[in-house]
């Protein structure tokens, strides 16, 4: 596939330690895929700013667009943006721009902008705000690299409000189709599917569900009718055992 | 912390398409955090051999241990036993053991091992196979990197059965309080906290419920006298805003 490649970078304790189960990386593998954008590669990295300069870097060189989620609030675990800094070896410092938007926030529900919120005003230099319309405080994108909170509700807004920049391939498309019977049954008749049809990406994902052995079997593509005839045989493999 | 570090690679195409929600990582980290091995990185790679093969030798050589999850089943897109070996160097076809532990299960239930099944005896020379009590195609270990299949049922098990001969370290310990105030307020006296309990991993997880910002403060260590005098500390910061 030609289309634009996509990577995430987690950062959080909180995942690594199994307290949080994230929920951002299904959001955004969806969303991408909408848009034909396909998602490479995930990491997840700890709070600790050599691991994570490290993956912005390599990421940022590998892929066309790198999306962060985490670690720019305003206590003192939150270093996502100055690691963004350093990763780019771009200046870093509270930015006029960002204080203005968080000024208005805290003025506005009667909160102090105290030096610890002031925080989420530094910003690299020469970076585009990502818009919070949540919490105001804003994430933003410096060069491929779009960074963005961690709180489900608003890295979904940021996602939101950046993708309809970017430029797509075709959409991916997919069909699914589950069959019950165990995908070493499975396995050689697909293959030679997969092998017609060189254009499609086909991938089985077996389940055990009330005692039978089955498989999801996915066709993705961005050619409908391809993914069709590639439907139409493999419904016609086993007739017998479709769910 | 000087704990053994452990990093976890999962490999699938249906996770990165937003199709599928990892499951595998969560319980991973818990049963890690448990045993006192410290989860540093995680990354989720495509069907793809040169992404699966490089993750190996860079997390391989980087942390004490590497779980993989997934792809080792018997269809086209199974592809990961052969990635491992290629990353090691070691030489790679059917064993005679894992054979052999096939088909006794496939006898049993009446089913061929055919050529697709049988490419799940595929295990790279040196390896030790881990158990698989529920459909029998067995993992297994070579070098520091740990093989396992990813239907989560499977996943879990074949963890239960390698962690127990893995030295751990002292238990990491947490404690957590929520603390109904936004973070701007908590972040100052949280980062004196922090620095007066140098040993402690203190992380702050922002959450906004029925309209109310605050954060869950976690408190992570192996000393629990020492967690326990940082939580007195912390809930008398705050003592009409604790929920």
């Amino acid at each position: 596939m030609t289309n634009p490649t996509a990577a995430m970078l987690v950062i959080g304790d909180e995942i690594l330690s199994g307290r949080t189960r994230d929920a951002n990386m299904s959001h955004l593998a969806v969303e991408l895929t909408k848009r034909g954008i396909r998602l490479a590669e995930v990491r997840v990295v700890a709070d600790d700013p050599a691991a994570i300069v490290s993956a912005v870097k390599a990421l940022s060189s590998g892929y066309d667009h790198v999306f962060t989620s985490g670690g720019i609030g305003p206590t003192h675990d939150d270093i996502t943006a100055e690691c963004i800094a350093e990763a780019f070896g771009a200046a870093f410092g509270v930015r006029d721009d960002a204080r203005a938007i968080l000024q208005v926030h805290y003025d506005a529900n009667g909160q102090e902008l105290n030096e610890a919120r002031l925080r989420m005003a530094r910003i690299p230099e020469g970076a585009d705000l990502i818009e919070n319309p949540i919490s105001a405080a804003p994430g933003f994108s410096l060069g491929n690299v779009h960074v963005m909170a961690g709180v489900p509700t608003i890295f979904q807004a940021m996602v939101a409000s950046v993708l309809p920049g970017m430029t797509g391939g075709d959409p991916v498309l997919s069909q699914s189709l589950r069959i019950n019977r165990g995908e070493g049954d499975i396995a050689t008749p697909l293959s030679a599917l997969a092998e017609a049809f060189p254009d499609l990406s086909i991938g089985s994902y077996p389940f055990m569900q009330d005692g039978v052995y089955g498989a999801s079997i996915v066709i993705r593509g961005t050619n409908a009718g391809q993914i069709d005839d590639a439907m139409t045989r493999l419904a016609k493999l086993f007739p017998g055992d479709i769910a």
